[in-house]
């Protein structure tokens, strides 16, 4: 097949014409998909079941924590200790260096960022007072990590991103400046490009001389176990690395068993240094008398230790791998050689990002919509919701099923077709 | 008996000498006991097993909320359908009135409060930009309530209580200063007073006029059914209140069922006018994704509706009067007649409030702590824990057995003899 760049204006305005047919006929299905969000499919819910089910089962104690304590009543600000020890080996640390949130990560970040607004960080200066304050944020990045800097008025920095991650040399710039007070990133399975931090830019993080002491790296390990094929690559300790670098309080760690158990209904794990671990105890100590320390239990009960996580998790990757590569055959049968589209082809995490030709995401979002396949919004990898090339489009696979994600990502194909094919002629 | 301001100089020594004595054999037996915190005795708890037990039971759709949605996923942020009308029922009002949030009311007051330090309230301009913010704190008031405002830097202004509550002369004039911002109002049942707002006092709440339009009462409705007997006196619907007297806006209502079902692991609610949970609803949009659904549907189950909740609360109330009365009649028996104390008699709630001799608070929850009696720290009902007469001293029955808890009254009634003794005969 030739690329489409190369064809003749009159064939590519025929193939426009057959392409805008074939659209007229999807939009009269009358479908209604959803490959906007990235939430697991019923059936990887269903391998939860015993988290609701199995506990307390007939045990009368079986809500005593290991040390004595009754957890259905008040107390334990930084979660039991059980649950300390599993989260802390999930994230490949000690129960030291964790605080065990509630059922979101993403609240804990929203509560660090409020604190250094109003509180400063480790006797810094409120961030509130300040003149300006930036983030770094590689994109495409995480949609609601933006929506928080937005809201609190943090003037938010574009980092391009390659095979290796964030764009170190460009990072490493712009930390001198003292008003940039932290990056966004989501090392392992970026989101959504599903990139894998190198080695060499997780030790390039743990090495930044910010000129701002209060600088942090929020490190969001959103799918630190959340491999889709056997072979996934690792990423390496950034708790250690910092360590190792003499940065030991630069970075905030954050993760949840969201999508290792039940979104929304999970809990969450907070992991830096000793001394931030120390202020984040003493700030949650005004907002909080303690998590949901049940839900704690029933997660170290059904979970137990990092190696059942892991095989845990490798049923999760068995019902997603034939999402991903049903919606990836598709981009390659229907897309392959028209050089008006690429496409990542994920190891883990939850989606794939798709760059269609320059100017064209918004109207392929919106041409998808009217034919009643929900995408996520083009321009919402992007700090504002703005991409500047409006190029980049977010593709949740796992939701749909099979069935509905084969209508769903042929709807897809057929919309950048037709989107290019207008473009192209338009040029 | 005499009362002590009456007893001659040399008998009192001589009193004073044979309470030592006593107080010192107290000492020996090595007590360990807790009057210090409102936590439900297990007895309690296990009114509440079912909760963890019986849902969702064989029932293998039994997270699928009323309206269909699958309550382990992600989404429906301001809570599912049913756990709405629970909580607005539990509140005398109707779901469009309220958010139902997570394990703590405590968060969600913290959440309004940072708002409006961060974002102002309905386009208000931000707390932090202003030069001062202070907020009325009705005392002796709730610890928790008064280290969030400590924390966000808000001058507290003491409002006297008396058994209608807040001195609502004071209020009405200083609400016309516009760096006055709030209150804290525990509305029936006050912590630790036990005081019910007298009708009067709710309609005077509704009809004002503060300075600031970003004026907000914070309602803590946290003892809403929680009466320990059958005739406790009921309070107005604050919210029909402000809405009759044309101030819709000006109250933020707070619950939870920490204190019928489980704390730490309950569910809670805001309710308000139509514009401040539309605002409510948008700031949690940054913040998080949904709260803990299958918790909510875990209550809904067990709690149904609110004529089951009554009849659940008369459950506590039958463990919890024998150990306020058990409480209340030692210092009847002990300190009835002495002048040296008076206390609090309240008809719902978790607290007795003792006011010791000016001057005599700490001592005496000092010599209980050397007795091995835990009291709640003197002056932590009032703001920056400072009682200026060192006099409340707040007692908390409800997690004791009743036997420890015999022994704990006898021990505080004893410290406060002795300590009330001894400063008698230092004047």
């Amino acid at each position: 097949m030739k690329m489409w760049n190369q064809f003749p204006r009159e064939e590519l305005s025929a193939l426009r014409a057959e392409l805008a047919k074939e659209y007229e006929a999807l939009c009269a299905k009358g479908l209604k998909l959803d490959m906007s969000r990235g939430k697991p499919g019923p059936e990887q819910l269903d391998l939860s079941t015993a988290l609701l089910t199995d506990w307390p089962g007939d045990d009368p104690r079986g809500w005593i924590t290991e040390n004595g304590t009754d957890a259905r009543n008040y107390g334990v600000l930084d979660g039991i200790a059980e649950a300390k020890r599993l989260m802390a080996e999930l994230l490949d640390t000690t129960p030291d260096h964790v605080i065990v949130g509630g059922q979101a990560s993403l609240g804990l970040m929203y509560d660090v960022l409020i604190r250094a607004m109003l509180f400063g960080i480790l006797g810094s200066t409120p961030w509130y007072r300040l003149p300006e304050v930036k983030f770094l944020c590689p994109v495409p990045g995480y949609d609601r990590h933006f929506r928080i800097t937005e809201a609190l008025g943090i003037e938010m920095i574009h980092i391009p991103m390659d095979e290796n991650g964030p764009d170190m040399d460009l990072v490493e710039g712009l930390v001198r400046d003292e008003a940039v007070k932290g990056i966004w990133c989501v090392p392992r399975f970026s989101n959504p490009g599903g990139i894998v931090y190198s080695d060499e830019t997780v030790r390039r993080f743990a090495a930044l001389k910010p000129a701002a002491k209060d600088f942090r790296i929020l490190w969001d390990n959103a799918y630190c176990v959340h491999d889709l094929y056997p072979d996934a690559p690792r990423i390496l300790n950034i708790l250690e690395e910092c360590e190792k670098a003499g940065n030991p309080d630069l970075v905030y760690e954050f993760a949840s068993t969201s999508k290792i158990t039940l979104p929304g209904a999970g809990i969450s794990v907070f992991a830096s240094s000793p001394a931030n671990v120390a202020e984040y105890r003493k700030r949650l100590g005004v907002q909080a008398i303690s998590y949901d320390k049940l839900n704690m239990l029933r997660h170290v009960r059904f979970l137990r230790d990092k190696a059942n996580i892991r095989a845990h998790m490798e049923k999760h990757a068995a019902l997603m791998r034939p999402k991903f590569e049903l919606v990836l055959d598709t981009l390659d049968r229907e897309l392959g050689s028209l050089n008006i589209g690429s496409w990542t082809r994920p190891l883990g995490g939850y989606f794939i990002s798709f760059s269609a030709l320059p100017g064209c995401a918004k109207s392929i979002v919106e041409h998808c919509k009217q034919a009643g396949i929900t995408l996520t919004d083009a321009g919402a990898a992007f700090p504002y919701g703005r991409d500047p090339e409006d190029s980049n489009i977010r593709l949740a696979p796992t939701y749909p099923s099979l069935d509905e994600l084969r209508q769903a990502a042929d709807g897809f194909a057929l919309c950048v077709k037709l989107v290019s094919a207008e473009k192209l002629l338009s040029l």
